[in-house]
């Protein structure tokens, strides 16, 4: 039972340090998305899309999670305010991001003069829903090829989501998936959860998703 | 640092324990193939198109690992000698398949007429990479729209695999991969690794893929 006790620890110390983040950052006013979902559906894709069309209004930074590498920092570096790299690797939780990495990203961070923070999380549909890191909203993107049953198979991510994505669209004449079998299986097991579908490839349903994050941003800064 | 001790004895105990289930798999002439991918990249589907290939010529028991559901033990049902489906969501470990899980799974199968166990592991490129189940070999699956950097950001599920498996090769036409980069990527990280191209869909490639099953298996009876 060794196991299990020191996982409730860590699970429990997480949620201090997230809890103290969100603080730091409704001090400075910024607003934080954590974006999650499995390998290649589409995470930096996503953020990429958002930076291009709101880095006019808001001044972004990104917080890229990664097992290893910097491909996916080096990609947003010339379009966000900051980027932060995480390599969770050597980290006694590799398989997510956690709170603590995240403090000290923010570290690093010029929080005054950021409206906006986009966490990319370690690409994984388990490990993540169980660490929160101080984020304002919660962010599941699922992709057409993964199959419309993900829902069904890694609930506890949607349970959760504030707002759940479908990407890759544009792959809808070639791939099978129930577009309508998905969400009902989403709603099922969160009634309130938002549903976006868009290609990360064509621009496609882009407008939408980043009108919603200027309407959640400022919702936010109207409850501090 | 506790907590990685703790997790150094999970990880050492599970050694044991993989090493006991191979014994037992030797002994009973069971070949075992551990298939571990991010989720939708076709495990199940691999699983299907192999069953309708070799039940004629091998018998075939499959153990299904999901965080939750039984979607997948279903589909592969009609198919096989024998189906376990392993749920992990209420374990301490619900990112992965463990020794100790595939321990329980062997005692429900009648082992003396079993010659080939296909293992589908929880859909994730991180955990699965890290516990020995017991089995002859490690196949990871990467399909195109997860994109050409995988091997690149989960390195280490690559490092030890026997085969890497490319599929959904039929959306090539309306993805980005570059399977260059990505076939040097794999081979950079791991020389001796056997690669296969296959489509669930069309079929294309699983003849050469079910191939080399039979070699491995007939190569690892003769070394008993």
């Amino acid at each position: 039972m060794k196991k299990i006790e020191v996982i409730q620890n860590v699970l429990e110390a997480n949620e201090t340090i997230a809890r103290r983040n969100q603080q730091l950052l409704d001090k400075h006013k910024v607003f934080v998305i954590n974006i999650m979902s499995a390998p290649g559906a589409g995470k930096t894709s996503l953020i990429l899309q958002t930076l291009k069309r709101l880095k006019d209004r808001l001044n972004i930074a990104v917080v890229e999670g990664d097992v290893a590498s910097t491909v996916d920092a080096e990609k947003v570096q010339s379009e966000a305010k900051a980027v932060v790299q995480i390599n969770t690797r050597n980290m006694p939780e590799s398989c997510s991001l956690m709170a603590a990495m995240i403090e000290s990203a923010l570290k690093d961070m010029p929080l005054d003069n950021i409206d906006l923070i986009l966490i990319e999380n370690v690409g994984n549909l388990i490990c993540p829903a169980e660490f929160a890191l101080g984020e304002h909203k919660r962010v599941v993107i699922s992709s057409l090829p993964e199959g419309d049953d993900k829902p069904t198979k890694y609930p506890l991510i949607f349970v959760d989501a504030d707002a759940v994505i479908i990407n890759k669209m544009d792959l809808l004449p070639h791939v099978d998936f129930d577009i309508t079998a998905f969400r009902r299986s989403i709603t099922g097991l969160n009634p309130e959860v938002e549903v976006f579908q868009i290609s990360c490839k064509t621009g496609d349903g882009i407008e939408k998703w980043c009108s919603w994050i200027l309407e959640q941003a400022k919702a936010s800064a109207a409850r501090q």
